[in-house]
């Protein structure tokens, strides 16, 4: 059998010496995702509170959905009967599904109503106890059974009892139709000590194995859509080379590394992980998307990313300049009448004041969210646009250590 | 003195014989609005949930914010500071501000969350009695005292204490910068009694006169704001007529006809106002504007209206089609594939199906106000166009029974 042609390829255009930065460009179905690239992030099949010709105009190239939450509702089915995620959604560009891994386990189990890659303080499991042994689950009111096949798990929303299995999660996936969909995997807690990150990553091993094997064997599917594997092993470096290792080995179109660890640990994992993976490849860091993250995460080798946190912020009035981020809600904004940032190119910025957008948080006008969630994720998309800028004029240290001498990291 | 050039003017166009309808042109300093007119509700300096970017794009022509609303939050000194209400919320067309009359009463008394301009039925005082009276707003734990000279009230936000007069009425709205302002009134309950009505009406006489000398005497605004006076009288033809006709002969640039009367009173009542107003001059229909009464308005010679229920329907999910109002929230659209109205010309239909919507409702995501907002803003709005344009090509009536047959009032 000719082997068939992948419909996603990657290519590298330029790479940055003594890094693994480099600017490249991803060929999907539904376009080209030039890299670095930062993913929108569309959960429920919708950027929360922006539009599609909104994002578009402003440069994202890629958006990513959940699986978990596409399923729950409206379910698959109708997304498929409605002509795919893209049409239903009214994106016609690149776009991604996570696997529903991380929410099944983070909302499954009842970590609480906040997505979070990270253990909330609240919740602090005995040293050596996984999460998701049963007696904790029902602590929390909710359950998440892990057996070697796959999780049971109860809805968020209602309760109602469900089952994934890395070939259902890809079944799932197939009917969404994403460019790009992402393996099953199990996604531990961060403080997870290391037998049971062993243990869980293992078994991620061999649920890697079978969403590959279950995409592969849909000849439709396997033409339409590219699959990504997610590289886990929590804080650990043996753990994360030894997983990045396995997963190089299947024949995955690119690569996922999924979060659970803490924001100390990426920059020395996510380097040696990218050596691990194959350069032809694009990698995608999950969940991940802070500016200093995302210049660690260029200069270790990841090519896309995405992160709820501009969409997320802005609904809580935190926007960002080129200073660092700043509470636009605040009092002392009340009367600041100049753009939230005076050097930004978004629709925002040209037109709204500081003063403006206060007056709309102090008075609960949803206009607020939608233009400090436009802003905030114009800043982003348009971050990693200069930084591929950068990368291809052979200025990225110049750039990076540019934008980083300024920016404050705490708000 | 040489007499100045009015920022207002008027000018009608194609007039329906056997009818008050007509087709014109208001001009204001920041354009010219093609009537019969839709106003979209920018009651806190913004649509809510939309852009201007957006409703410009499909044709608003004229937006209406609130006095008593931008007085409390952000202050008019914010907002003139801020270069003016245009400039503050980004919208560079024809704008009006209501005179926080109808606010000061409805809110200020206490009828509760929901403005309405009809008494909600547990408020039902005692015949002979105002809703005013210091005993019923104490009973509602909210004052609202109203003297000869103006009105003390409480915020509705915070409760401290505030006085309206006419004068700083008028002040605020040349603070605000809007082209057209409105007089200061009284705003009765539609169930106020005859002798009740004819007092209140008599003294929202009074406030006209010294809104209007408050007005003309400031040089500046007067060169740039135009000032319409508000027809009053209830329920009672009598009055009704008895107020157009004391107003008519006031020097006012425009009128708007004030709430509180019941909309079977509508035709009657608008029908008689409008053929005491001096025709040469423009006829603003305050806070009504269901498609039937549209009709009924511009027959009865309305030129503009403004109505909030596009957008609060749209936040309730409640949306306009041809073929009368839907919920698109209900269950029964999860798998329409169709747009909310085939034959509506929004980007919402062009882009988005029922079952989309369906979901964004249930899954409480902002985008579903967003869209079900914008699709019935541009509903009424393209009503009010189309209407305009069978009046200049001599078909209104066909038009009007053409819509009407088919448009069922009733959800």
């Amino acid at each position: 059998m000719a082997r068939m042609k992948r419909p996603i390829s990657f290519a590298i255009e330029t790479k940055v010496s003594n890094s693994l930065a480099c600017a490249g460009r991803i060929t999907t179905p539904h376009g080209t995702i030039e890299t670095p690239a930062f993913t929108a992030v569309a959960t429920k099949a919708t950027v929360k509170g922006l539009l599609p010709m909104q994002y578009k105009a402003f440069g994202t190239q890629v958006i990513i959905a959940n699986t978990y939450h596409l399923y729950l509702s409206p379910g698959e089915r109708i997304v498929a009967d409605a002509g795919g995620l893209h049409t239903f959604m009214g994106w016609d560009g690149p776009l991604m599904t996570d696997s529903g891994g991380f929410q099944v386990f983070s909302l499954g189990v009842g970590f609480g109503k906040r997505l979070s890659k990270f253990l909330p303080p609240e919740v602090t499991p005995e040293p050596g106890l996984s999460l998701y042994d049963e007696d904790v689950a029902t602590q929390h009111g909710k359950l998440a059974i892990i057996d070697e096949e796959g999780v049971t798990f109860t809805s968020h929303i209602d309760g109602t009892l469900h089952r994934f299995t890395p070939e259902r999660s890809i079944e799932i996936q197939h009917a969404l139709g994403a460019d790009i969909i992402f393996a099953f995997d199990e996604c531990t807690a961060p403080n997870a000590d290391h037998a049971y990150q062993k243990e869980a990553m293992d078994r991620t091993h061999r649920w890697a194995k079978r969403s590959l094997a279950a995409h592969r064997q849909d000849i439709g599917a396997n033409a339409r859509q590219g699959i990504f594997g997610i590289v886990q092993g929590g804080r650990f470096s043996d753990l994360r080379i030894e997983s990045a290792r396995e997963l190089a080995d299947m024949d995955f179109d690119g690569y996922g590394i999924g979060g659970s660890f803490s924001k100390h640990d990426i920059l020395g994992i996510l380097d040696k992980v990218n050596r691990e993976l194959p350069e032809e490849k694009p990698r995608h860091l999950l969940g991940i998307g802070e500016p200093e993250d995302i210049f660690i995460g260029v200069e270790a080798g990841v090519d896309t990313f995405d992160c709820v946190l501009p969409t997320r912020n802005g609904r809580t009035g935190t926007v960002y300049t080129r200073d660092g981020k700043l509470h636009v809600d605040g009092a002392e904004r009340a009367r600041e009448f100049i753009p939230i940032d005076a050097e930004c190119g978004c629709f925002v910025c040209a037109t709204y004041t500081r003063a403006y957008i206060h007056h709309l948080f102090k008075t609960k006008e949803t206009t607020a969210l939608i233009l400090a969630s436009a802003h905030n994720l114009y800043f982003l998309t348009n971050l990693v646009k200069e930084i591929r800028e950068s990368i291809v004029k052979g200025n990225f240290s110049e750039y990076r250590n540019s934008f980083m001498g300024r920016y404050k990291i705490k708000v």
